[in-house]
């Protein structure tokens, strides 16, 4: 395909080439019961999504994407001309790239227990005509998974080219080999685990703790717009952490400073959330708080509160409650013995990529999955790619790893 | 010396041999006005100290302990007959262990800024009849080493046989050798490093966050028996997790759950601090958050919370803001521009000791503090240990750290 052709099949919807341009979601709405791995059951649930590319007319061309404990559905594309984000991989996703849209059916789903159009915590609960909260059945990977394949057996995908996922997405793609071996073509694994660590689920319940001794969360009865928005943010800002790493913090940010104030202390430090700095700012600050003389303040940390202060518009405490248990839940061995057991009725070909600088799911636990495939008789294989871009390395650009993804597609 | 008259010595308070027996914390109380680095001036200072061994005629024998964040003047022996645990570095120190008391007198005080006894944002401010609070002046590492300076000088304390610590005692330690050259003959630094890194900040700042947005803060400003409880043991939790490691925790934890609770999940997750559990526990915990039904609930969990639990039962919050704040503000190179440079005029002999599982303060952060030394044509080495322990390898148990303190003492 020459840069022309690229160009008019991208280029259809008035965007440049290269990107999916303006995109939907979509709900989709199973009304038969559905029940969880716990034993309880729902009457139905929603799962919002979103494709790009088109199924071609053998139906044997999509690739589910699975997101991370906060990502959603938007993975590529804009909403609106305004948009001034695209989807979380939009790097990765769209016509040319490495998940080409020209070729495959790409789809990628809200997760259940999720808050951005899927069924989960804040959903309305019927029965009550209030939010579910913490009534909503507790949400295993596995039913994460059992969700999207009702889901796409309802808009009738029965066969997936690839399943797609780093971090939490990483855990329902092999989650996916096990549970629909017949289905599945193809796992692409990055920077997960086949079973979340002890260090994972302490990081986790200190998040959780942080959210669940906020007054506002109120045992997880709280209207929509409030509830324990510190808490939340306190979670996410050490989370964020987590997901970035030593070396590349330093290089980001290292020791600066801001507003050029002096390299020596010269009074109290500051010692609340710098309202003033983060666009609708909500979290309490009492600017009496505030030293009135020179204070000092580091880049790091006015970029940590932002991240907080952003994630709590747009996510939900309870839900953060639901998917970081997921998380801890998640090993595949537990029910088999071990992960070759686990892995025994697998039939995907299976690529993982370790990130050296990742902390949160070390290369280690990454190559580990792999070995365990091969130990099973399973193709496979592993990758890793030198970064110092901690977890988050799955979602940077790098030549290497859009190689990498390309070539396992193709 | 032979056992017997080992025995003879160490047990002259009827204690076991080996161990420094009872001990009593002292207050040196300076009048002198006490001017910080940030200009402010309190018009003296307390700090309170313990001591072990005796001082010998040259009064040449002196070895100064410096303590971490949450730590204090308590390294050794015990305070009553019905102590249930000695002083943090109790290993290390006593008649015949590698800090030997037999041999040195060794000095441990509070650090200014503390909680313990030493002078800090607890102690009453004479002005007002209340806690300083907030209004107490900014402290930096080297504020607490030119404090240690003058109390040593008031006791009679001119010259020191050496200067040990970890972490944060080990930037006090490097900070002595640099501010008072004369005074230290060896500096021992374990597990720390010369300046703070981003990361490092970035932890700091999520524990600072959830104390200050804890409504129990109230800007620094409430009594002594409450404040903002939840927040500051959300901060412990959260550091405590940073002085362990991946390794060491998978080890000592792994994913094994409490109650002998079944592995599939039943019901939906825990959700408070479990009260129960801990003793005096006195965090919020509404009981009807917790599922009658059987849950789940890891091991690792509990621990973190028994922490966070015990911290706030023996440390103020603003201390914690005011010695997180010192941590960050630590950059032995920032007035002098490269590390070789502040070392400079440095004459002690330095071990640094580096743990190969500290992520907190890793081996390259301490290696690099040997290296600058030896660029400056100091006397320095580096050693490190080998450890799945994480940065608290350097207050456990390790016959081969006990090697190398006792050999750099002697």
């Amino acid at each position: 395909m020459n840069d022309a052709e690229d160009d008019t099949l991208a280029g259809s919807r008035g965007t440049p080439p290269g990107d999916v341009g303006l995109v939907e979601p979509r709900d989709f709405i199973s009304i038969e019961p559905f029940p969880f791995e716990n034993g309880q059951v729902l009457p139905g649930f929603t799962l919002r999504y979103e494709t790009y590319g088109r199924p071609n007319a053998a139906r044997n061309n999509a690739i589910l994407i699975c997101h991370a404990l906060s990502g959603d559905h938007h993975c590529a594309g804009i909403h609106s001309l305004n948009d001034r984000k695209p989807g979380w991989w939009d790097n990765l996703i769209g016509p040319g790239k490495p998940v080409d849209t020209n070729k495959f059916f790409v789809l990628c789903a809200n997760v259940l227990g999720g808050c951005q159009g899927s069924s989960g915590p804040s959903s309305t609960n019927p029965a009550t005509g209030k939010p579910y909260g913490t009534s909503f059945p507790f949400v295993t990977v596995r039913d994460m998974v059992r969700a999207q394949q009702r889901w796409l057996d309802g808009i009738g995908i029965a066969s997936l080219h690839a399943v797609i996922g780093g971090s939490m997405g990483g855990m329902q793609a092999l989650q996916w080999a096990v549970e629909f071996p017949e289905s599945v073509k193809r796992v692409l694994v990055m920077a997960a685990t086949a079973r979340e660590s002890a260090q994972g689920i302490a990081f986790n319940e200190v998040g959780r703790q942080a959210i669940m001794q906020d007054p506002g969360w109120n045992n997880g009865d709280y209207p929509k717009t409030g509830g324990p928005r510190v808490g939340l943010a306190i979670a996410r800002m050490m989370a964020h952490i987590t997901y970035l790493s030593d070396a590349g913090l330093d290089r980001k940010f290292g020791r600066r400073r801001r507003h050029n104030r002096p390299t020596r202390v010269t009074a109290p430090m500051p010692l609340a959330f710098d309202a003033a700095a983060i666009p609708g700012g909500e979290l309490k600050v009492d600017p009496s708080a505030l030293p009135a003389a020179a204070s000092f303040e580091f880049e790091i940390e006015s970029y940590l509160r932002y991240q907080g202060q952003s994630f709590i518009n747009r996510f939900d405490a309870n839900s953060y409650l639901y998917i970081t248990r997921s998380i801890d839940h998640f090993d595949l061995a537990s029910a088999e013995g071990t992960l070759e057991q686990a892995f025994a009725a697998v039939k995907a070909e299976t690529l993982v990529i370790g990130f050296t600088s990742d902390w949160l799911f070390p290369p280690e636990q990454n190559r580990e999955i792999a070995l365990a495939l091969l130990r099973a008789g399973k193709r496979a294989s592993y990758a890793e790619l030198d970064t110092d871009l901690g977890h988050d390395s799955f979602l940077l650009e790098s030549p290497r790893l859009y190689g990498l993804v390309r070539g396992f597609l193709e």
